[in-house]
């Protein structure tokens, strides 16, 4: 079926594009005949890709959870300590993570991750959230031995496939409160991290203000929001990730990835 | 004029954007009817806007420079330390850049840039620079407060306007060691760096075939190649960039970017 006879049938206007649907009114639009909406594929049916396959910048923060820092020693900044990932290291919410052979000691990190919907440079923190599209679980997949040989940290946490995300975004509407969120890391079952969103040092307003200090957020921008306690590398003895181990993520609203873990 | 008008009066076959222009064979196509090609403006006459507006990712390599990396008291890498600018820092090569009145010790960093021409993983560095689409100015301005408070480069160098680029985009063919290039700063005509593209510690064709190992490499990308000696951090009484200074960045066959500083 076009687009036209979708529309001609529904009568459901059809948005152009992903982007127009996500940030040019048309999920409002849509959301209005929400009663015509015939639902034909259940989820378990359909294959989940990377929600934003594009974004303009994938910001992610270092040591923003009081139980993280201080399983690693640091103490946290009052800003927002950023670094990127590349979009080619988007990876979809169920497929593997393909680890390069010489990584020595890959990690493990659940992160809750922000979309923003509207551009701002500039907002104040009590106007931050309205700038918010939605919410989705990002795992910050980490190369620790390239991670501290470089201390930059684009390199190690870079890799294709290291950036899995998803299972899709929850528009902000459905979350009441993301500062309460609880977010579980279990590797092949065994629970690792069970921490909640509110140990975050700065808090969603709080990032997105101080970011739009220095630079224009966009929409469709993913904002990764750091790690609570429970990596290996904060265990006496460091149980990283081994070829074939499974991770899976849930953060509560937001739902659960899994993730196989393949070296070649 | 449309398109076909344009083609049909010319005989030369006009390529659909910008980007098939660059990366999908048009500009060869384009080559062959050069004799046909007028010549309508001149340089002085056109603005000149970023070449590439928006890259799928800007790296930047820190301390890839022999002396600059002497001048910091470090010993370079073996391997490419990176971090990435948001494509909302790219700036004009002849605009303002806005520093934020917070900021206390801004400073210069004339750099060569690569532009990537062809998707490429894994490649050696004998086949490196096949994937090079050509190369630009790239004026990494840096907020030294912020980066060496965050210690991550990209809160500090990611300000909106902090990568002033161009002026245009030398394709390849046009040179013929881009390890043997000219570079030289001048502030407000006074000369701060004068080195050259052969005091890199890794050259073009192995940041390439290193960064490919793990991450893909897509047209468009932009792979910044560090700064030499002459930075104002590296002076016994460090020379900031001030309001209204001026900075000429000048590369040897690419051309000269001039920015003034306006702190707002």
């Amino acid at each position: 079926m076009t687009k036209a006879e979708i529309q001609q049938q529904t009568g459901i206007p059809v948005p152009p594009n992903i982007k127009d649907f996500m940030f040019r009114g048309w999920l409002d639009e849509v959301r209005q005949h929400k009663n015509k909406l015939k639902y034909n594929h259940k989820v378990t049916d359909v294959e989940l890709l990377v929600p934003i396959p594009n974004p303009p910048k994938i910001i992610c923060l270092a040591f923003n959870y009081y139980d993280h820092a201080r399983d690693a020693g640091l103490t946290p900044s009052d800003e927002p300590v950023i670094f990127m990932k590349p979009r080619t290291a988007l990876n979809e919410p169920f497929k593997d993570v393909i680890c390069p052979s010489f990584v020595t000691r890959l990690d493990y990190e659940a992160e809750l991750a922000v979309i923003i919907g509207k551009e701002t440079k500039k907002v104040t923190e009590e106007a931050a959230l309205d700038y918010v599209f939605g919410y989705m679980i990002m795992h910050d997949v980490s190369a620790r031995d390239i991670q501290f040989k470089d201390k930059q940290f684009t390199r190690g946490k870079g890799i294709d496939t290291f950036a899995p995300c998803g299972p899709w975004i929850t528009t902000k509407d459905e979350v009441a409160d993301p500062q309460n969120l609880q977010i579980i890391t279990k590797v092949n079952d065994e629970m690792r991290q069970n921490s909640s969103s509110s140990n975050m040092v700065l808090p969603i307003r709080r990032i997105i203000s101080a970011l739009s200090r220095t630079m224009t957020l966009e929409p469709g921008d993913i904002i990764s929001t750091g790690t609570p306690a429970g990596v290996a590398m904060s265990m006496k003895e460091p149980k990283y990730l081994k070829d074939g181990d499974v991770v899976e993520i849930t953060i509560e609203k937001l739902g659960t990835i899994r993730n196989r873990i393949v070296f070649q």
